[in-house]
């Protein structure tokens, strides 16, 4: 189907969906991507997938699953949706006089994250349950898209979602004009990527799964029906949970999957070892200049036994130092 | 995108999909429904918000969401699942002795369905659960294929596929023709309708919300993963289940809805209550002779409280009888 499309927006397509779509059939589909093995790899699995063969993949099985945190965008020194749940407990805590003495948050407002951190995984999870409840959905996602326009991040003072990975984007693209559907599959808050995934990625909020609380159907008092966020988890999109995720929500086994972390081991593992050909990717990072350099003592990211498998399951390891030429939009 | 998609098949689509899409712009694109004022208020709300104009709504915003049982097949004498399920039961039999002494599965496997159903939501629970769990994903999409294609109907003989409803399958081909995505939003089990939706209706299995059982990531002794369904609940896609699965699952607001049941009454509402043009669809079951005539009083498909408020929402109630030339594509 997509492949139709492709075909004719050389001759009806708009000329901004033309000329990507021309860039592509013409020219290099990955220009941000180092000649290589690893850029070859990537192309002839794609090749072989769509070409008549023993490797032929149909379009509608041609499923490709991302993780985002890490591996679409950057997620240091701290998961940016943690940036965000934090600078949302500060715009809250007017109406919150009690968070002056209550920790985490007393910890958090006065800007020692060094004691928020202590507090481990029950302090992180109730900043981020607290800042992602008692609001209706159409709020937050106004919330986060404002976030998005106006936050920078501490280091590169970039807009967050600047930076996202320009290999990586091209290489949603590259799939997509092959007829492959592209999806996120990821731990991060489902509402929060959603709000900003289809304008960096071409990803449209259906095609993007994540962690998610629970939301209740509710009539406000001008009769009108609200969607409103519970303090309550409705599903953990990570680890064991992102095959799970990838069966409830997309419900077809996927064939090419990129992951970062452990936390994505599942589902790469699920991927490579369904009939047919499957593909694994692990985005290393290398890169202490461009980027961040981190993998098996990294609380962030962590990658373990994703590197120490590559090998058995044929994963293809990304290093991001070598194999791309560079990692956010805005270099040259 | 889509238009783009439908113009091009002219040139150079595949013959078959080329004959669909000409179908469409060269002639009645709902060939199945009587002319008429319910008709025309389908054409109107899609003519009016694909044209440029203030009820205009952008592709990626046309999101259409139809309820299955009874909305896009049939539903009676009984949920088509429920037929599985009882089948499974059996099939299942010789390696539960037990089952011989124990209700309901004692009185299901003699036939007796009176006494079944005296057993109320809580048998019908235990036959489907015990029917739907302890099998990978794999096997059970496998299952239902197999029964899709070989079980019948105890009234019409036909195969339960070949009782959708062919002015449904039509209205869903005319939506997408003109940009919008089709998606169903139902009570019945997500994997029961994956296997076979995507054939019937062209909905891909990523575009299916329903009810589902949990799901287990275990790998098996040969070393390869499975998911293996449980025996719990995940989610239920009924009532204002239909509004949170809409927003859990697809992350938009439908502008596009059709049910037939006061199940499907919150996801009616919710479309009807947005900013911006919305359009309810109510399939009342009036056609005792070529289909089911039923509403108020039924328990399958029941429809009360959707009849009382479609005119304060203005939602269109489709009268079988009237408004469809033919119900089933047998039909000539």
């Amino acid at each position: 189907m997509l492949f139709i499309t492709t075909a004719c927006k050389n001759n009806s397509g708009t000329k901004a969906d033309a000329k990507s779509a021309d860039t592509l059939s013409a020219t290099d589909p990955l220009p941000s991507w180092n000649e290589g093995a690893t850029k070859q790899a990537i192309i002839d699995f794609v090749t072989k997938t769509t070409t008549e063969g023993d490797d032929f993949i149909p379009v509608t099985d041609r499923i490709a699953c991302f993780d985002n945190d890490g591996t679409l965008w950057c997620e240091q020194p701290m998961y940016f949706q943690l940036a965000f749940a934090i600078d949302r407990i500060k715009a809250m805590a007017p109406d919150h006089p009690e968070w002056k003495t209550k920790q985490p948050f007393k910890a958090l407002l006065e800007g020692d994250m060094k004691t928020v951190m202590a507090g481990g995984e029950k302090a992180l999870m109730q900043i981020v349950m607290t800042s992602h409840s008692g609001i209706t959905t159409d709020e937050f996602d106004k919330k986060v898209k404002d976030w998005i326009a106006t936050a920078t991040h501490p280091v590169t003072k970039k807009h967050y979602n600047e930076m996202v990975y320009q290999p990586m984007v091209e290489l949603l693209t590259y799939l997509r004009a092959n007829g492959y559907k592209t999806f996120i599959v990821s731990g991060g808050g489902v509402d929060f990527m959603r709000a900003w995934t289809e304008k960096a990625y071409g990803i449209p909020p259906y095609q993007v799964i994540g962690s998610s609380v629970g939301v209740k159907y509710e009539i406000a008092a001008d009769g009108k029906p609200a969607l409103v966020k519970q303090a309550t988890l409705n599903f953990y999109d990570d680890k064991e949970g992102k095959p799970v995720g990838i069966h409830q929500y997309i419900g077809k086994r996927p064939v090419f999957t990129a992951g970062n972390s452990d936390g994505d081991y599942a589902m790469l593992q699920y991927t490579s070892t369904g009939d047919g050909p499957g593909f694994g990717m692990i985005i290393h990072h290398t890169d202490s200049i461009r980027e961040y350099a981190y993998d098996r003592k990294s609380p962030i990211g962590h990658l373990n036994k994703g590197l120490d498998d590559a090998g058995k399951y044929n994963w293809l390891v990304v290093d991001m130092m070598n194999d791309w030429k560079r990692i956010y939009p805005s270099e040259q």
